[in-house]
């Protein structure tokens, strides 16, 4: 290993005397040398880091004035540039390339999307508590916009359970404000998109993003419990719903219960199908009809939605025909046909609201409150898991993927569409079935379409029951309990925001209850910034002095440096010898810690203690040096430190002096 | 310079087998030597760092029902040892070897601030939108509370001018509602006090506490523009102050105008006294004469408010007497004694609002709003500035503070004071004057009692245009012009926050203003967590390997994660050589950073790429196995690389094989 890079020179400030001792010569070397080979091991020691978004250097700082002109230069140079073109419109990218393999691959995945999407869309729905109908309205339109601007293939964009309970919150049912509230969204998308606010999605970590998905999915298990029950429960929150389940418990029917429960234990069981196999282990060694048997096995498997539902359809239409009447609560009338392109709703009437009062937009808009910003983000953590669970690593572009849903949105909303995203439970199965290309959202686009002109008599007969094990069966795997055991072995305390996300959305409106789980995490980041941890040790230098090492692990800002402060100067009053900072691992620091610094220095002068700072990188350094404190020194090799002492006349009382006396010969 | 201390071992862990070759006996060894002397420049490698709040080791983590035991037996047991008791009522400290000097000091101190506080005292009530007499109610009692509780000799507890500024924007000029507001900001204080939550003034920077204070400085400026004019303004922010003066401009008094402009500058003029000396400038050659005048300059400089406000008082009565009618605005009548000892008002009838309707305790406590933890954070700050400018480095209890403050203020409520807090300007009087302990505040408080008793029929004669003379004086010091220039010098991001704070504050509530300043600089803070640094090396190892060397400058968790994962990849696909991620600076993970690391190797197995982390702290270690990757090898000495390469089979396609086929004896 070869000793620390930056060596070979000191660097001093006594108070107003500027050190003409200057370490820049040696450090542009090294920061020449960073990106070439055979530099050993460069990192550690006083090296700037250097900022390597896509492995390029920094420019060094520019005047302010030419610097924003060169920066529109720049801009509007790369705004037509062909990368950029292509960043924004993935299209382009792979439609010139399509072909036969392509083609096959999108339309088996966009069927089985399709096949998947229209049970979904009718059953998502209710839990954003709107008629059917507007399930299947926003699961077209959205779908053709997302093949020119999505960045995934595997995203199918549409209804997701997930963003129909936050709707159902926000809208409370309201068709006119779920509408109003897809178009708001899509715009929200769109605008964070163009700014580059998909790294918000960021500050939700693992355990906050479980704690909220756990706690949504046990929400919409209790909204579809229900319909399963054949009984009316009407409210927002967990607490709520359960309460007036019970309540209403004595009104449960008999029919529902049975079909419901049925179908959800049906589902589970072909939830199975896809991973049985008949025939050999090994596929090659399989015979063909085995492996049609297998696809077909798969098949099965993965639109079991839609087979239920065709299945409980047929037996409502028979039924209904025998009985005059279903025993069921089915889903009731559909309007035939495609929806009619209209403005969203901007105006509600005194007959439009349920508190029978006229509303503006923007008491609309008002009511909306912090969900047009949480719909966004929860819209993209959905979308960008899709597109990074089947990414194999290669980067995943949020802020374009916000376009692309944003665009679908706005879309959706003219056609009377609610919030939608793209959905894990589609991407997973579009996956599965092969796509290639956001192509395939045209086949299923399509399907939703011509159920819509064809089919829609038809789905008055589906159960709501049906529908309720349908979300049921695939919401009970996204509460996240096996999250819990790695969490617990790996970070306890990672545990605290999760569980305070979980409960907190299941007992306040969903929003609130993300936003405080982000704000705890949050509270935990500043509390680490506030509290660096520093390493006290009394090491003897070279020379055989002893002195104080103060080491603290991270960068030094505003609300820590006190804390620093106080605590070095607490160390320094208990041993009374010289004291070292070692600044190799602070990487930052800013107006407030130079001030700080330059007071700390008083401190030492005051009561006539030596400190010195070792390893201090040279930005940082001109930054303390911008306050002149008194007495700055810096160095940077172990060596120098007695050559420091001994300029300043130091000697430790406990030894017998000859430690100070000794000469070390300096390469200076 | 020693070699990197954590060697001669390698830790790898191939998917779920764990690894037998433990470095722990390795590094219990370094635990145990880091406070120890001699161990060389230890700080650099893989030691883990030792929290040292106190200079003391951390415990190992026990069981939590023997954790929470044992934490309440320390607790209790630490409850009534003398040390916390020293620490709680600081006045045990001091007392016990109280002397002839430091009575001295004190009374010659309290009597120059009680001197000063009671023409501040009346100014103040101005600001805080009152009749004067509040400001002397809340200047005597919470005194005599502090003498027990504080533990800093300096402050000298009372009304402040800022702290007057916020009760006013948040009480709007209603004596009952500031009453109440003092009493709830007191327990707020104490509560914080109790909580420690006294770090979080570390949370204001450097910047953001100059932009506010200078705003507040130029709002009350403005707000005593129109007592020197002698016309009337309504209004609370910056803006509305200067719309209503120049409104009504055409009804400006020229007596006023003219004994306000006077006083101001006879102000400035006597306030450059105290710095003037006759006589040599060495103390020790001055005669006694000479000390005796320089003593008398000094102390007409230092008690110049007072002075001034006797002068314009006995020209009030004399003006008065002769003319039938003072022709300046006077502060008018104070009523005589002491104030009545009462339950601050907790309900106000409908004579007593502003609107006419009656407000009960909740909705006064709601009309506070944020107020409530600003005053009291404002509070602390003004306090912890006076202990921090005269503690020579000495560390300041800021919990401490909040609790003696806060008892101040509950007691203040109790007699119709307003809220206060140790007064910068008084503190620079106090430590002027030679205070030795906070027995000092016991001669101001008898001092406005006396005020209260006898002189109240006198001060019914001063002008209120000496009142806004003596505020303007003091706060045109406090706009913190030349802090502009060593701010640009050393940090010019950090003029943002700081000039975002200053007109913040100037065009929204003073509260708000705050907020905003502290807001933008956590999300600074936060930036930094989301976006580490990452230097690209392409290294050759001792056996000639070229490699990738990715060091990250700081720790990894859940807002940086993911963009260093993308960061890796795209580095990693760029050149596809072995990956080394230097781990030296990363001092912290969380549990998102372990599934995400997770989620890279399986990237990276993928691929057939390999990746290996270097002096990868063994906590972090631990974390990131716990998740059981696949292929999660750390090694902690650079020969070792080498090594790990041969066991893979790896052989470089650009060069002829030959570095990789280098053997180097490892000390495995």
């Amino acid at each position: 290993m070869k000793p620390n890079p930056a060596s070979d020179h000191v660097y001093f400030n006594d108070g107003f005397k500027c050190s003409s001792i200057s370490i820049n010569t040696n450090l542009n070397e090294m920061n020449g040398d960073a990106n070439g080979a055979g530099s050993g091991n460069g990192s550690q020691g006083s090296n700037e880091f250097i900022l390597t978004d896509d492995g390029k250097k920094i420019i060094p700082p520019m005047k302010p004035m030419s610097c924003a002109k060169s920066w529109l230069q720049e801009r509007s140079r790369k705004t037509f540039k062909k990368k950029i073109l292509h960043k924004r419109l993935p299209i382009l990218r792979w439609l010139p390339k399509y072909n036969g393999a392509d083609a096959v691959g999108d339309l088996v995945a966009g069927i089985t999307v399709g096949l998947t999407v229209i049970p979904q869309a009718l059953a998502y729905s209710g839990i954003a508590g709107l008629p059917a109908a507007y399930g299947l309205y926003g699961s077209f339109l959205g779908c053709f916009v997302y093949i020119f601007l999505g960045s995934c293939k595997d995203v199918p964009v549409g209804p997701s359970a997930i963003v129909a309970l936050l709707t159902f919150q926000v809208a409370q049912g309201s068709w006119q404000k779920s509408v109003l509230l897809c178009l708001l969204c899509g715009m929200v998308e769109m605008l964070m998109g163009l700014f580059g606010l998909g790294f918000l999605i960021d500050f939700v970590s693992g355990p906050v993003s479980s704690g909220f998905t756990s706690a949504v999915s046990l929400i919409i298990l209790t909204s579809q419990v229900k319909n399963i029950l054949g009984i009316s429960a009407k409210g927002t929150t967990f607490v709520e719903i359960w309460t007036q389940i019970i309540h209403n418990i004595k009104d449960i029917r008999a029919p529902d219960t049975i079909l419901g429960i049925t179908c959800i234990v049906v589902l589970l069981i072909m939830r199975l199908l896809p991973s049985c196999k008949v025939g050999p282990k090994e596929p090659n060694l399989r015979t063909k009809t085995q492996n049609i048997i297998n696809k077909l096995i798969w098949i099965i498997g993965t639109s079991r939605n839609a087979i239920l539902v065709i299945v409980c359809c047929v037996m409502g239409v028979l039924l209904h025909s025998y009985n005059d009447g279903t025993p069921f609560k089915v889903i009731g009338y559909i309007p035939q046909g495609l929806p009619s392109f209209a403005l969203p709703p901007i105006h509600l009437n005194v007959n439009q609201t349920i508190t029978g009062k006229e509303e503006s937009f923007l008491d609309m808009v008002r009511g909306m409150g912090s969900g047009l910003i949480v719909i966004p983000l929860i819209s993209l953590m959905e979308n960008i898991a899709i597109c990074k669970a089947f990414a194999n690593g290669k980067p995943v572009d949020a802020s374009q993927e916000l376009i692309a849903i944003g665009a679908a949105n706005i879309a959706n909303s003219f056609v009377q569409g609610f919030p939608g995203t793209g959905a894990l439970s589609r991407g997973a199965v579009n996956n599965a079935s092969g796509v290639r290309t956001p192509l395939s959202n045209i086949y299923s686009g399509a399907l939703v379409i011509l159920s819509l002109i064809f089919f829609t008599p038809y789905f008055y007969y589906i159960p709501n029951a049906t529908l309720a094990a349908i979300i049921i069966a695939a919401v009970v795997f996204m509460v996240e309990v096996k999250v819990v055991k790695p969490m617990w072995r790996a970070k306890k305390s990672d545990l605290v925001p999760g569980l305070v996300t979980f409960v907190a959305c299941l007992v306040l409106p969903l929003e609130m209850g993300i936003l405080i789980g982000v704000g705890l995490n949050v509270i935990f980041i500043l509390y680490s910034a506030a509290r660096p941890k520093l390493s006290v040790d009394v090491l003897t230098s070279p020379g055989g002095t002893e002195y104080l090492m103060i080491t603290p692990d991270r960068c030094i800002i505003f609300p820590s440096v006190d804390y620093v402060r106080n605590l070095v100067n607490k160390q320094s009053l208990r041993n009374n010898i010289p004291v070292v900072i070692d600044a190799s691992h602070i990487y930052g620091a800013d107006f407030t810690a130079a001030t700080v610094i330059e007071s700390l220095l008083r401190d030492f002068a005051s009561r006539h203690q030596l400190i010195f700072f070792y390893n201090l990188k040279p930005s940082i350094c001109n930054l303390f040096e911008s306050l002149s404190p008194t007495e700055f020194v810096v160095y940077y090799q172990e060596q120098q430190l007695d050559e420091l002492l001994k300029e300043r006349d130091y000697r430790q009382s406990k030894t017998d002096g000859t430690a100070a006396a000794t000469a070390i010969a300096l390469t200076v």
